[in-house]
């Protein structure tokens, strides 16, 4: 309360500073920046806790601009609380190879939380960010020890209310009660087809409350400081339930075309500027100009967030003394590094251990590894029990007063919401206390593609538990069944999928996601039953593909993934027996992987002088990377039992041998390069 | 009203078949028609109007079962209805090469309107087929003449709630006042992890209402007959809003597992089954058993919907009369016939016209054809600006009363809800009278991956205007450049990706898309302008591939798809001038198209004794195909001017010489067999 010119000239900074940036860009959205600077800089001075000088800063407020369009707006906040953005980068805005891109980039930018721009991402990444917070607090705070008690805030306009992955997360995080999530709606009835009318006329704020949300309205969000304060102060004192203020502001407040399309994703021209900076009494002349007494005033905000940082790590050292464990524990998950030795409760397997489907082998590791590995969160979009994601004794994540979890409890029910499980893993993840894998069947994974491409974009680790893999689910039928998909996420720059072949494949594979800080991970499961291969080891997968079978004279290698592996090797002795031809077999649980180790090792896979076939239940697409002939399904799968289903497409030894006879044969007389070897190295 | 207990018989068939069976394929989820029996008998006999015997007669009601695991329901409704769907199909449900898949899919089974399995799905193609009805009686009623004014009704479980495509679709619905839309909610609160409320304790009704929708509970589905019945009649007679009845049930009713996850997913036990026969009053040593009297009564209502038909073709023969254009223009889009000639209309052009951006000669496109193919329905998810997709005197499909359009526009506003937008596609689609396209950037495609893979499977035609195709849009950086999307969609079986280098690629890509009945068609198009080429044609493109520049004694074959085509016809002058080499260039516009033709052509394009060099600013993944080193980009982007990030990938004359050079050294002295030749077919 009680604002001063001050107030109104840094919300005019913040908003001026957009124009200047996306007109010296020639591109960029600066309708937002200046419908949203009032409401930033009430959130911002008033409310949030955080310390630029440190952003890691474990139990800060997170803030997360769903809008990410509207990027301008954090920009311009990060430089002026003094973030590593300087006025340069603001001038740098959206060119190459600058600290300020397009839409706010996690990896990029000091004080950017998560990665946004695809809308509704940002609003589940939030959700998640707020679950992380319940959670930690949940596992860490004591009596006394309030050490985990951050708000997540997060803006979002009416393109993310619109998107169904934001109504799942919402939904979601109505049922979780997470009265730390404060989402606020900027209600300016403009997206880039012009008015809203044209196709979103809901009551929005019904419908949160209809997800069990409390919900505020500020009519005048552009003027009306003391309102925005109000809501969000009675915001933080509902604790039962999230809070979303709709905020109804004029999109490009300021510009001749305020309150139009026309502000939404074009700078203003020239004159409009001009117009804008006499306004706001700034000199029309000049352009990327903050008066210092803005500056001194977010110093200010600034500073007082480094002291309740310093605060925070007293309290923290004090706990060490009364709670060693949970200190250590804590202070370990900040760092970064996993628990000592972890890796050692991974279960190995010998050859003449029992065939067990890899979603059951799955389970084994996450019964294994749970209790050593404390961050690890497990969940599953409404399949727990197809995809094995639950250990035995998990707690679910719950409020208490459902009587079915608590806050402390390791387990999520996403609920038939694919889409927001990977967006909210995307937000857990961020937290920085948690790794977070969460399941549904391969083929679902699809309906995420949005947010499993920003895991991959903003470094994340997050773990997608994906079973059914193959026409070897059998029944459901090609509406369930992979064909696409495992070509789809290889494609994926920074994205690792796994397709375990038998119980030590699959712990290398949780081995790999566990240790891989940047990078998520897909682990391709079965539903049927795998045998245990003969020279499968946990440090073979982990080089993401080896000799499975060899064969002195090989005449062909077959290279293969998962539930095919065994029955190419099938093949291979058939091919022995009946044709008398060598054959070798290639294990290839994980491209990504394999493609990382040094060339020598991947020339003893793959060796010149030999053809490869490759042999896969999915399309054939990407295969030539490895194989000079592919053997899979560019069709869509069938219905019914999934060993004949396998026997209708061939995928039996002697399927596999008739083509492993055709390559031999194609390739005789040639000579045959190892795929391995290429004219020349990819950008990477 | 007047329900007897030969109703009750009928219903408790439906439910014994369910779980006969399931019991006999030994797989299936009995529960979803044990409950929603009651509602299909009164739905389907007192409300739907079908014709069993021509299950394409363009004014039936339509049905979709968006819980389509729920499938023996349906299966056991169209076989007592009569429809092609014989015991036998019931008896080989979920068996290989049945027409009773596992989940219900369109072109396999008569009587299925849409494939539907994966959830939220249905819901949406049923949102399609409203509109299409709303359309197509816009464009066609006349007074005097009702000749559309089918009813569209689709059951929907708790998945479909929770699933945001669902929400999209509902909020669109809602905007849209479709009042022939009546979705019944199966409210049985069971989902596969268990009680619903572990994760789904939202307030549907209210959320719907939010929608502006209409809402009815029936609090008793399994017994209340009556109360479904009135609530459909409500629901029927509201006509300016789509109505939702909760229909409160017991999955699984008359299972000793009544009302609980055990229900959901899983056949019956042995000693269950006969309990249930027992209870309903079958003899519980017989399996899939119909009382001719429940024969007898579903043959009445099958008769009266082909007397209906019968009537419905003489207001459809004496309206040839009176309106013989529209007669002739609607009887033609029944029969799946295009307007003859239309293609003529298709802009050609010549290489010294003027460079344009791809998504400006989709544009042209649609401004020529538009009024030569009537049934073509275009719009957006918001990118109406972006995407081109509206011709200058289109008319939005809007309710009448927001003054914004009417009914037989041929705009749809989507809303940001990509999702949705592409199953609404399909459900526009399968109605039989709709050709549509809808844009958005190609990287937001993803978000519809889920929908898309349905168009695929059930083999309809969509189109999808898919702009900013690449690192080429620039500035928006990484979240919204695609690199894996061609990729992926390229591996999805029966799904053309067309990326057009020029303004007669793209009347190719138009051409092939509008004529493939039975394929969805992805148009990856630039935003930055393309110049046109020297040797591209309608009939070339058509071919999926063709050489764009000839080079006698060529050293390399350049394959390259869109707005890196002129590049790498740069980049053979290049290589010539600079270094005396002599290189080829190819355009690939449509990998599916091109792998359609005859091995003869495809080898002229791409023959024996010239190495390949792919080009294309997107992942490598899948070029192998055709080219035996790859130029692309296996990482994510940068946000910048386009040219800029250009330069830096190096997608210039200069990058791309330097690799061709690479790849003709590097197959110096080697055989080189054309990326064409294989060693055997692959299973189609």
């Amino acid at each position: 309360m009680g604002y001063t010119d001050l107030d109104q000239l840094a919300i005019n900074t913040i908003r001026v500073l957009a124009v200047d940036a996306t007109f010296k860009a020639n591109s960029g959205h600066p309708g937002a920046p200046m419908g949203m600077a009032p409401v930033s800089h009430v959130l911002f001075n008033k409310f949030m806790n955080f310390n630029p000088q440190n952003p890691d800063w474990v139990n800060r407020d997170r803030f997360v601009l769903s809008n990410g369009h509207g990027c301008m707006l954090q920009y311009a906040l990060l430089h002026l609380f003094g973030y590593k953005v300087s006025m340069d980068d603001l001038k740098s805005f959206r060119q190459l190879d600058s600290i300020t891109p397009g839409h706010p980039e996690a990896h990029d930018t000091p004080g950017v939380e998560v990665t946004t721009g695809p809308l509704g991402q940002g609003f589940s990444n939030a959700v998640g960010l707020a679950i992380a917070q319940a959670h930690t607090a949940g596992v860490f705070n004591k009596p006394g020890y309030e050490l985990i008690n951050n708000y997540t805030y997060t803006f979002f306009g009416d393109g993310c209310a619109m998107e169904g992955i934001a109504s799942e997360a919402a939904s979601l995080a109505g049922h979780l009660k997470l009265g730390n999530l404060i989402a606020i709606y900027d209600d300016n009835h403009i997206s880039i087809d012009g008015d809203t009318k044209c196709a979103f006329t809901e009551d929005v704020t019904k419908r949160f409350e209809s997800y069990g949300w409390h919900t505020v309205w500020v009519k005048d969000g552009d003027n009306d400081l003391e309102g925005i304060e109000a809501a969000i102060k009675e915001a933080r004192e509902v604790k039962d339930k999230p809070t979303m203020i709709r905020l109804t502001t004029t999109i490009g407040f300021g510009s001749k075309l305020q309150g139009t399309g026309g502000v939404h994703g074009n700078p203003l021209k020239a004159d409009d500027c001009q117009q804008v900076k006499e306004r706001f009494g700034f000199d029309p002349q000049q352009s990327f100009v903050v008066p210092q007494q803005v500056y001194d005033l977010y110093n200010k905000t600034a500073s007082n967030g480094a002291a309740k940082e310093q605060e925070w790590n007293q309290l923290f050292e004090k706990y060490a003394s009364e709670h060693k464990n949970e200190h250590a524990d804590l202070a370990r998950r900040i760092s970064g590094k996993l628990p000592e030795g972890w890796e050692k409760s991974l279960p190995t397997y010998k050859s003449t251990d029992a065939a067990v489907a890899s979603r059951k082998l799955s389970e084994a590791v996450l019964e294994k590894i749970h209790s050593v590995v404390p961050e690890l969160v497990s969940g599953s979009a409404d399949l727990t029990g197809s995809n094995n994601t639950r250990w035995k004794n998990a707690v679910d994540f719950q409020p208490p007063e459902y009587n079915i979890g608590d806050w402390s409890g390791r387990y999520l029910r996403y609920g038939v919401r694919e889409h927001a499980m990977a967006a909210i893993m995307n937000g857990l993840a961020a937290y920085g206390t948690i790794i977070p894998a969460g399941g549904t069947f391969l083929n679902f994974v699809s309906y995420a593609a949005g947010a499993l491409r920003l895991s991959a974009l903003s470094r994340v680790r997050v773990i997608h538990v994906a079973t059914h893999d193959s026409i070897g689910l059998g029944e459901d039928g090609p509406t369930h069944q992979p064909i696409e998909t495992l070509a789809h996420f290889r494609a994926l720059p920074n994205c690792m999928v796994w397709r375990p072949a038998d119980g030590n494949e699959t712990s290398a594979a949780y081995y790999s996601a566990i240790t891989s800080k940047h990078t998520p991970s897909i682990l391709a499961l079965t539903r049927q039953n795998l045998p245990q291969l003969e020279n499968s080891s946990i440090e073979g997968a982990m080089k993401g593909a080896y000799v499975a079978l060899e064969a002195p004279n090989a005449q062909v290698t077959i290279i293969s993934t998962g539930s095919e592996v065994s029955i190419a090797i099938e093949a291979a002795g058939y091919l022995k027996e009946k044709h008398n031809v060598a054959a070798r077999v290639v294990s290839v649980p994980c491209f990504e992987v394999f493609d990382a180790q040094d060339k020598e090792y991947r020339l003893s896979v793959l060796p010149d002088g030999i053809p490869v076939l490759s042999v896969e239940a999915l399309s054939t697409m990407g295969w030539e990377r490895y194989a000079h002939e592919q053997f899979g399904l560019n069709r869509f799968g069938a219905s019914g039992p999934y060993k004949e289903v396998y026997q209708k497409f061939e995928f039996t030894p002697e399927g596999i041998s008739k083509r492993a006879l055709a390559t031999i044969d194609f390739y005789k007389g040639h000579t045959v390069r190892s795929p391995i070897n290429r004219a020349f190295q990819q950008i990477l």
